[in-house]
Protein backbone atom coordinates (compact mmCIF):
# COMPACT_ATOMS: atom_id res chain seq x y z
CA UNK A 1 0.00 0.00 0.00
CA UNK A 2 1.13 3.43 -0.75
CA UNK A 3 0.92 5.48 3.16
CA UNK A 4 1.80 9.31 2.82
CA UNK A 5 2.77 10.43 6.30
CA UNK A 6 3.07 14.33 6.82
CA UNK A 7 5.47 15.25 9.18
CA UNK A 8 9.18 14.57 10.26
CA UNK A 9 9.41 14.21 13.55
CA UNK A 10 9.43 11.52 15.69
CA UNK A 11 5.70 10.08 15.23
CA UNK A 12 6.27 10.46 11.41
CA UNK A 13 9.45 8.45 11.80
CA UNK A 14 8.23 5.89 14.20
CA UNK A 15 5.62 5.12 11.92
CA UNK A 16 7.39 5.39 8.70
CA UNK A 17 9.82 2.55 9.67
CA UNK A 18 7.12 0.29 11.04
CA UNK A 19 5.34 0.46 7.77
CA UNK A 20 8.16 0.87 5.32
CA UNK A 21 9.43 -3.20 7.19
CA UNK A 22 5.79 -4.42 6.65
CA UNK A 23 6.25 -4.12 2.90
CA UNK A 24 4.47 -0.95 2.26
CA UNK A 25 5.76 2.22 0.07
CA UNK A 26 6.24 5.47 2.47
CA UNK A 27 6.67 8.48 1.54
CA UNK A 28 7.22 11.35 4.22
CA UNK A 29 5.65 14.73 3.76
CA UNK A 30 7.18 17.86 4.93
CA UNK A 31 6.86 21.58 4.06
CA UNK A 32 10.13 22.04 2.09
CA UNK A 33 12.45 18.43 1.59
CA UNK A 34 15.67 20.34 0.36
CA UNK A 35 15.41 22.24 3.67
CA UNK A 36 14.25 18.94 5.54
CA UNK A 37 17.39 17.25 4.24
CA UNK A 38 19.66 20.06 4.88
CA UNK A 39 19.19 20.72 8.64
CA UNK A 40 21.84 19.61 10.37
CA UNK A 41 20.78 19.03 13.85
CA UNK A 42 17.51 17.00 15.31
CA UNK A 43 13.97 19.03 16.34
CA UNK A 44 13.37 18.01 20.15
CA UNK A 45 11.87 15.41 20.41
CA UNK A 46 13.48 13.84 18.20
CA UNK A 47 17.52 12.39 19.13
CA UNK A 48 18.72 12.19 15.25
CA UNK A 49 18.50 15.27 12.33
CA UNK A 50 16.17 13.82 9.45
CA UNK A 51 18.70 13.36 7.02
CA UNK A 52 20.83 11.14 9.24
CA UNK A 53 17.41 8.98 10.26
CA UNK A 54 16.67 9.02 6.02
CA UNK A 55 19.72 7.49 5.53
CA UNK A 56 19.60 4.58 8.03
CA UNK A 57 16.03 4.32 6.19
CA UNK A 58 16.26 4.56 2.48
CA UNK A 59 13.06 2.85 1.54
CA UNK A 60 11.50 5.85 2.92
CA UNK A 61 10.46 8.77 0.27
CA UNK A 62 10.64 12.39 1.09
CA UNK A 63 8.51 14.54 -0.84
CA UNK A 64 6.73 17.88 -0.17
CA UNK A 65 3.02 17.75 1.59
CA UNK A 66 1.41 17.31 -1.48
CA UNK A 67 3.52 14.98 -3.28
CA UNK A 68 3.54 12.69 -0.17
CA UNK A 69 -0.21 12.85 0.16
CA UNK A 70 -1.24 12.23 -3.88
CA UNK A 71 0.88 9.13 -4.09
CA UNK A 72 -0.81 7.53 -1.23
CA UNK A 73 -3.72 5.27 -0.36
CA UNK A 74 -3.74 6.23 3.13
CA UNK A 75 -2.46 9.50 4.91
CA UNK A 76 -1.62 9.85 8.09
CA UNK A 77 -1.69 12.97 10.10
CA UNK A 78 1.69 12.98 12.36
CA UNK A 79 2.42 16.75 12.60
CA UNK A 80 3.10 18.69 15.57
CA UNK A 81 -0.86 19.54 16.73
CA UNK A 82 0.46 23.38 16.53
CA UNK A 83 1.66 22.68 12.63
CA UNK A 84 -1.21 20.51 11.48
CA UNK A 85 -3.32 22.41 9.77
CA UNK A 86 -0.69 24.68 7.89
CA UNK A 87 0.63 21.09 7.05
CA UNK A 88 -2.61 19.95 5.59
CA UNK A 89 -3.22 23.62 3.55
CA UNK A 90 0.11 23.16 2.35
CA UNK A 91 -0.60 19.68 0.65
CA UNK A 92 -4.13 21.09 -0.34
CA UNK A 93 -7.35 19.89 -0.22
CA UNK A 94 -7.03 18.84 -4.16
CA UNK A 95 -4.10 16.06 -3.22
CA UNK A 96 -6.11 14.96 -0.07
CA UNK A 97 -9.06 14.38 -1.94
CA UNK A 98 -11.70 11.86 -0.71
CA UNK A 99 -8.34 9.91 1.05
CA UNK A 100 -8.49 8.57 4.67
CA UNK A 101 -6.48 10.84 7.02
CA UNK A 102 -5.61 9.38 10.09
CA UNK A 103 -4.98 12.12 12.26
CA UNK A 104 -2.68 10.98 15.00
CA UNK A 105 -1.74 14.55 16.07
CA UNK A 106 -2.41 16.65 19.46
CA UNK A 107 -3.01 19.88 19.92
CA UNK A 108 -0.68 20.75 22.67
CA UNK A 109 0.95 24.06 23.05
CA UNK A 110 4.68 24.12 24.19
CA UNK A 111 5.32 27.89 23.87
CA UNK A 112 3.84 28.77 27.69
CA UNK A 113 6.20 26.03 29.07
CA UNK A 114 5.75 22.84 30.74
CA UNK A 115 3.28 20.92 31.10
CA UNK A 116 2.02 22.05 27.70
CA UNK A 117 -1.80 23.32 27.37
CA UNK A 118 -3.84 22.43 24.46
CA UNK A 119 -4.61 25.13 21.62
CA UNK A 120 -8.17 24.09 21.41
CA UNK A 121 -10.44 22.36 23.83
CA UNK A 122 -13.39 21.97 25.60
CA UNK A 123 -16.07 23.39 22.67
CA UNK A 124 -13.66 22.06 19.81
CA UNK A 125 -10.92 19.97 18.81
CA UNK A 126 -8.11 19.88 16.06
CA UNK A 127 -9.80 16.77 14.80
CA UNK A 128 -12.84 18.98 14.05
CA UNK A 129 -11.49 21.51 12.91
CA UNK A 130 -9.56 19.67 10.08
CA UNK A 131 -12.72 18.21 9.17
CA UNK A 132 -14.06 21.14 9.00
CA UNK A 133 -11.76 22.24 6.51
CA UNK A 134 -11.20 19.21 4.60
CA UNK A 135 -14.52 17.84 4.12
CA UNK A 136 -14.59 15.71 1.74
CA UNK A 137 -11.07 13.83 3.38
CA UNK A 138 -12.78 10.80 5.56
CA UNK A 139 -10.71 11.57 8.97
CA UNK A 140 -9.77 9.14 11.51
CA UNK A 141 -8.56 10.13 14.54
CA UNK A 142 -6.44 7.65 16.64
CA UNK A 143 -3.01 6.42 17.53
CA UNK A 144 -2.89 10.27 19.52
CA UNK A 145 -3.40 8.82 22.68
CA UNK A 146 0.00 6.80 22.94
CA UNK A 147 3.67 7.22 22.57
CA UNK A 148 5.11 6.32 19.09
CA UNK A 149 6.79 3.33 19.99
CA UNK A 150 3.71 1.75 21.19
CA UNK A 151 1.31 2.90 18.18
CA UNK A 152 3.66 0.63 16.27
CA UNK A 153 4.22 -2.39 18.67
CA UNK A 154 1.51 -2.38 21.00
CA UNK A 155 3.05 -5.39 21.97
CA UNK A 156 5.45 -4.30 23.88
CA UNK A 157 2.82 -3.60 27.15
CA UNK A 158 1.05 -5.88 28.73
CA UNK A 159 1.03 -8.10 26.33
CA UNK A 160 -1.06 -5.76 23.73
CA UNK A 161 -3.44 -6.23 26.14
CA UNK A 162 -4.86 -2.25 26.14
CA UNK A 163 -7.34 -0.32 24.46
CA UNK A 164 -6.65 2.20 21.51
CA UNK A 165 -9.30 4.76 20.57
CA UNK A 166 -10.67 5.68 17.61
CA UNK A 167 -13.32 8.08 16.41
CA UNK A 168 -14.32 9.79 13.02
CA UNK A 169 -17.58 10.86 10.92
CA UNK A 170 -17.39 8.13 8.32
CA UNK A 171 -18.15 4.06 9.16
CA UNK A 172 -16.56 2.63 6.72
CA UNK A 173 -13.19 4.31 7.05
CA UNK A 174 -13.46 3.63 10.39
CA UNK A 175 -14.03 -0.19 9.30
CA UNK A 176 -10.67 0.03 7.27
CA UNK A 177 -8.36 1.93 9.76
CA UNK A 178 -9.60 -0.47 12.60
CA UNK A 179 -8.86 -3.92 10.15
CA UNK A 180 -5.64 -1.97 8.90
CA UNK A 181 -3.74 -0.99 12.51
CA UNK A 182 -5.42 -4.60 13.65
CA UNK A 183 -3.36 -6.67 11.11
CA UNK A 184 -0.73 -3.90 10.69
CA UNK A 185 0.57 -3.35 14.47
CA UNK A 186 -1.38 -5.92 16.45
CA UNK A 187 -3.72 -3.43 17.95
CA UNK A 188 -6.95 -6.30 19.56
CA UNK A 189 -8.71 -4.27 21.73
CA UNK A 190 -9.72 -0.93 19.42
CA UNK A 191 -12.85 1.38 20.72
CA UNK A 192 -14.55 3.65 18.50
CA UNK A 193 -16.25 6.20 20.54
CA UNK A 194 -18.40 7.82 17.68
CA UNK A 195 -18.12 11.01 15.36
CA UNK A 196 -14.88 12.75 15.14
CA UNK A 197 -16.12 15.43 18.36
CA UNK A 198 -15.01 12.44 20.50
CA UNK A 199 -12.02 14.12 18.90
CA UNK A 200 -12.84 16.49 21.81
CA UNK A 201 -12.44 13.89 24.67
CA UNK A 202 -9.28 11.88 22.93
CA UNK A 203 -7.80 15.25 23.22
CA UNK A 204 -8.24 16.21 26.33
CA UNK A 205 -6.91 13.01 27.34
CA UNK A 206 -3.33 14.38 26.86
CA UNK A 207 -2.70 16.05 30.10
CA UNK A 208 -4.01 13.10 32.52
CA UNK A 209 -1.57 11.12 29.82
CA UNK A 210 1.34 13.42 30.26
CA UNK A 211 0.61 12.89 34.49
CA UNK A 212 0.49 9.26 34.00
CA UNK A 213 3.94 9.18 32.28
CA UNK A 214 5.42 11.53 35.16
CA UNK A 215 4.12 8.57 37.36
CA UNK A 216 5.27 5.83 35.63
CA UNK A 217 8.36 7.28 34.60
CA UNK A 218 8.22 6.05 30.88
CA UNK A 219 5.70 6.97 28.38
CA UNK A 220 5.28 3.24 27.82
CA UNK A 221 2.19 2.59 28.88
CA UNK A 222 -1.40 2.58 28.58
CA UNK A 223 -4.77 2.36 29.77
CA UNK A 224 -7.03 -0.95 29.30
CA UNK A 225 -10.63 -0.45 29.38
CA UNK A 226 -12.24 -3.06 31.99
CA UNK A 227 -16.14 -3.50 32.57
CA UNK B 1 -14.87 8.29 61.98
CA UNK B 2 -16.64 11.74 61.73
CA UNK B 3 -17.28 12.63 57.58
CA UNK B 4 -19.14 15.32 56.40
CA UNK B 5 -20.59 15.25 53.02
CA UNK B 6 -21.37 18.50 50.96
CA UNK B 7 -23.92 18.07 48.40
CA UNK B 8 -27.21 15.89 48.67
CA UNK B 9 -27.45 14.24 44.83
CA UNK B 10 -26.48 11.12 43.87
CA UNK B 11 -22.52 10.84 44.51
CA UNK B 12 -23.26 12.19 48.20
CA UNK B 13 -26.30 10.13 48.61
CA UNK B 14 -23.66 6.86 47.27
CA UNK B 15 -20.91 7.50 49.50
CA UNK B 16 -23.05 8.43 52.59
CA UNK B 17 -25.26 4.96 51.92
CA UNK B 18 -21.09 3.24 52.02
CA UNK B 19 -19.60 4.99 54.76
CA UNK B 20 -22.92 4.57 57.05
CA UNK B 21 -22.36 0.80 56.77
CA UNK B 22 -19.89 0.42 56.95
CA UNK B 23 -19.77 2.32 60.71
CA UNK B 24 -18.94 6.00 60.08
CA UNK B 25 -21.21 8.99 61.36
CA UNK B 26 -21.62 10.72 58.35
CA UNK B 27 -23.28 14.12 57.90
CA UNK B 28 -24.77 15.37 54.58
CA UNK B 29 -24.29 19.29 54.14
CA UNK B 30 -26.69 21.13 52.08
CA UNK B 31 -27.40 24.90 51.99
CA UNK B 32 -31.20 24.66 53.40
CA UNK B 33 -31.87 21.34 55.33
CA UNK B 34 -35.70 22.11 55.51
CA UNK B 35 -36.17 23.14 51.93
CA UNK B 36 -33.68 19.98 50.94
CA UNK B 37 -36.64 17.88 53.15
CA UNK B 38 -39.38 19.50 51.78
CA UNK B 39 -38.65 18.88 48.21
CA UNK B 40 -40.86 16.49 46.48
CA UNK B 41 -39.15 15.67 43.72
CA UNK B 42 -35.90 13.86 42.68
CA UNK B 43 -32.90 16.32 41.30
CA UNK B 44 -31.80 14.40 38.12
CA UNK B 45 -29.60 12.18 37.70
CA UNK B 46 -30.78 11.01 41.30
CA UNK B 47 -33.74 8.78 41.05
CA UNK B 48 -35.56 9.71 44.26
CA UNK B 49 -36.66 12.86 46.19
CA UNK B 50 -33.69 13.47 48.84
CA UNK B 51 -36.36 12.55 51.56
CA UNK B 52 -37.23 9.55 50.41
CA UNK B 53 -33.75 8.70 50.68
CA UNK B 54 -33.12 9.54 54.23
CA UNK B 55 -36.30 7.45 55.12
CA UNK B 56 -34.32 4.17 53.79
CA UNK B 57 -30.99 5.71 55.32
CA UNK B 58 -31.84 6.97 59.08
CA UNK B 59 -28.35 7.14 60.47
CA UNK B 60 -27.37 9.41 57.72
CA UNK B 61 -27.43 13.23 59.25
CA UNK B 62 -28.07 16.06 57.07
CA UNK B 63 -27.11 19.66 58.04
CA UNK B 64 -26.45 23.07 56.83
CA UNK B 65 -22.96 22.81 54.65
CA UNK B 66 -21.21 24.86 57.94
CA UNK B 67 -22.11 22.01 60.64
CA UNK B 68 -21.22 18.96 58.18
CA UNK B 69 -18.23 20.66 57.48
CA UNK B 70 -17.39 21.64 61.28
CA UNK B 71 -18.32 17.93 62.60
CA UNK B 72 -16.39 16.34 60.36
CA UNK B 73 -12.89 14.58 60.41
CA UNK B 74 -12.71 14.04 56.88
CA UNK B 75 -14.99 16.57 53.96
CA UNK B 76 -16.05 15.12 50.88
CA UNK B 77 -16.81 17.51 48.51
CA UNK B 78 -19.65 15.82 46.20
CA UNK B 79 -21.27 18.57 45.18
CA UNK B 80 -22.15 19.29 41.11
CA UNK B 81 -19.14 20.81 39.81
CA UNK B 82 -21.13 23.99 39.02
CA UNK B 83 -22.07 24.42 42.23
CA UNK B 84 -18.99 23.10 44.62
CA UNK B 85 -17.70 26.59 44.74
CA UNK B 86 -20.77 27.75 46.24
CA UNK B 87 -21.25 24.93 48.39
CA UNK B 88 -17.84 25.40 49.80
CA UNK B 89 -18.36 28.92 50.21
CA UNK B 90 -21.70 28.24 51.73
CA UNK B 91 -19.77 26.24 54.71
CA UNK B 92 -17.19 28.65 54.96
CA UNK B 93 -13.12 28.62 55.66
CA UNK B 94 -13.26 28.65 59.36
CA UNK B 95 -15.93 25.29 59.48
CA UNK B 96 -13.31 23.76 56.75
CA UNK B 97 -10.42 24.77 58.98
CA UNK B 98 -7.61 22.61 57.80
CA UNK B 99 -9.50 19.69 57.15
CA UNK B 100 -8.50 16.87 54.54
CA UNK B 101 -11.15 17.86 51.33
CA UNK B 102 -11.89 15.06 48.88
CA UNK B 103 -13.02 16.74 45.91
CA UNK B 104 -14.90 14.25 43.87
CA UNK B 105 -16.46 16.68 41.88
CA UNK B 106 -16.28 17.45 38.00
CA UNK B 107 -16.60 20.82 36.47
CA UNK B 108 -19.47 19.62 34.19
CA UNK B 109 -21.28 22.09 32.36
CA UNK B 110 -24.86 20.83 31.37
CA UNK B 111 -26.48 24.23 30.46
CA UNK B 112 -26.06 24.31 26.72
CA UNK B 113 -26.96 20.60 26.18
CA UNK B 114 -25.27 17.62 25.58
CA UNK B 115 -22.29 16.50 26.01
CA UNK B 116 -21.95 18.82 28.70
CA UNK B 117 -18.74 21.10 28.30
CA UNK B 118 -16.15 22.05 31.33
CA UNK B 119 -16.62 25.36 33.17
CA UNK B 120 -13.14 25.44 33.65
CA UNK B 121 -9.80 23.59 31.98
CA UNK B 122 -6.78 23.77 29.90
CA UNK B 123 -4.60 26.42 32.09
CA UNK B 124 -6.98 25.75 35.56
CA UNK B 125 -9.10 23.61 36.92
CA UNK B 126 -11.96 23.47 39.76
CA UNK B 127 -9.43 21.55 42.19
CA UNK B 128 -6.85 24.02 41.78
CA UNK B 129 -10.07 26.72 42.16
CA UNK B 130 -11.09 25.28 45.68
CA UNK B 131 -7.20 24.64 47.00
CA UNK B 132 -6.94 28.58 46.12
CA UNK B 133 -9.84 29.88 47.93
CA UNK B 134 -9.63 27.79 50.74
CA UNK B 135 -5.44 27.52 51.10
CA UNK B 136 -5.62 25.90 54.88
CA UNK B 137 -7.60 23.06 53.41
CA UNK B 138 -5.62 20.00 52.56
CA UNK B 139 -7.39 18.80 49.22
CA UNK B 140 -6.82 15.30 47.55
CA UNK B 141 -8.80 14.72 44.16
CA UNK B 142 -9.57 11.80 43.93
CA UNK B 143 -12.75 9.61 42.96
CA UNK B 144 -14.33 12.13 39.85
CA UNK B 145 -13.12 9.71 37.17
CA UNK B 146 -15.57 6.69 37.72
CA UNK B 147 -19.32 6.78 38.06
CA UNK B 148 -20.51 6.89 41.73
CA UNK B 149 -21.50 2.79 42.27
CA UNK B 150 -17.73 2.13 41.28
CA UNK B 151 -16.60 4.80 43.46
CA UNK B 152 -17.33 2.82 46.73
CA UNK B 153 -17.38 -0.59 45.18
CA UNK B 154 -14.27 -1.41 42.85
CA UNK B 155 -14.53 -4.80 42.97
CA UNK B 156 -17.95 -4.58 41.05
CA UNK B 157 -15.49 -4.06 37.94
CA UNK B 158 -12.66 -6.62 36.37
CA UNK B 159 -12.58 -8.27 40.33
CA UNK B 160 -11.41 -4.43 41.40
CA UNK B 161 -8.00 -4.59 38.94
CA UNK B 162 -8.17 -1.13 37.37
CA UNK B 163 -6.85 2.71 38.50
CA UNK B 164 -8.52 5.08 40.89
CA UNK B 165 -6.33 8.59 40.07
CA UNK B 166 -5.49 11.26 43.37
CA UNK B 167 -3.44 14.35 43.44
CA UNK B 168 -3.19 17.13 45.50
CA UNK B 169 -0.26 19.13 46.94
CA UNK B 170 -0.19 17.41 50.89
CA UNK B 171 1.95 14.34 50.83
CA UNK B 172 0.19 13.26 54.26
CA UNK B 173 -3.17 13.90 53.30
CA UNK B 174 -2.92 11.97 49.73
CA UNK B 175 -1.22 8.55 52.21
CA UNK B 176 -4.06 8.96 54.20
CA UNK B 177 -6.67 9.22 51.90
CA UNK B 178 -4.93 6.39 49.95
CA UNK B 179 -5.23 4.29 53.19
CA UNK B 180 -8.60 5.37 53.57
CA UNK B 181 -10.04 4.58 50.41
CA UNK B 182 -8.10 1.48 49.99
CA UNK B 183 -9.19 -0.24 53.17
CA UNK B 184 -12.26 1.69 53.46
CA UNK B 185 -13.68 0.56 49.64
CA UNK B 186 -11.35 -1.92 48.51
CA UNK B 187 -9.26 0.56 45.84
CA UNK B 188 -5.83 -1.59 45.70
CA UNK B 189 -4.16 0.64 42.44
CA UNK B 190 -4.33 3.93 43.76
CA UNK B 191 -2.12 6.23 41.08
CA UNK B 192 -0.69 9.60 42.74
CA UNK B 193 -0.43 11.64 39.82
CA UNK B 194 1.17 15.08 42.02
CA UNK B 195 0.19 18.25 42.74
CA UNK B 196 -3.05 19.96 42.68
CA UNK B 197 -2.34 20.90 39.30
CA UNK B 198 -3.20 17.64 38.15
CA UNK B 199 -6.74 18.20 38.74
CA UNK B 200 -6.51 19.48 35.48
CA UNK B 201 -5.67 16.20 33.80
CA UNK B 202 -8.50 14.55 36.24
CA UNK B 203 -11.27 17.01 35.44
CA UNK B 204 -10.32 16.97 31.30
CA UNK B 205 -10.75 13.47 31.24
CA UNK B 206 -14.27 13.12 31.51
CA UNK B 207 -15.16 14.34 28.21
CA UNK B 208 -13.32 10.95 26.78
CA UNK B 209 -15.17 9.20 30.29
CA UNK B 210 -18.71 10.21 29.10
CA UNK B 211 -17.83 8.83 25.33
CA UNK B 212 -16.17 5.46 26.72
CA UNK B 213 -19.58 5.21 28.64
CA UNK B 214 -21.60 6.00 25.34
CA UNK B 215 -19.41 2.82 23.77
CA UNK B 216 -19.74 0.63 26.24
CA UNK B 217 -23.51 1.63 27.47
CA UNK B 218 -22.90 1.29 31.30
CA UNK B 219 -21.20 3.92 33.32
CA UNK B 220 -19.60 0.63 35.26
CA UNK B 221 -16.34 0.74 33.29
CA UNK B 222 -13.20 1.96 34.43
CA UNK B 223 -9.41 1.82 33.33
CA UNK B 224 -6.21 0.05 33.79
CA UNK B 225 -3.19 1.51 33.93
CA UNK B 226 -0.94 -1.27 32.25
CA UNK B 227 3.08 -0.71 31.52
Amino acid sequence: MNIGILGTGVVGQTLAAALAEKGHAVTIGTRDPAETMARETAKPPARVAYRDWQRANPSVQLATFADAARSADVVINATSGASAMSALESAGANALGDRILIDASNPLDFSKGMPPTLTVCNTDSLGEQIQKAFPRVRLVKTLNTVTANLMVNPGAVNEGDHTLFLCGNDADAKATVKRWIGEGFGWRDILDLGDVTASRGMEMYLPIWLRMWGAVGSPMFNVKLVR
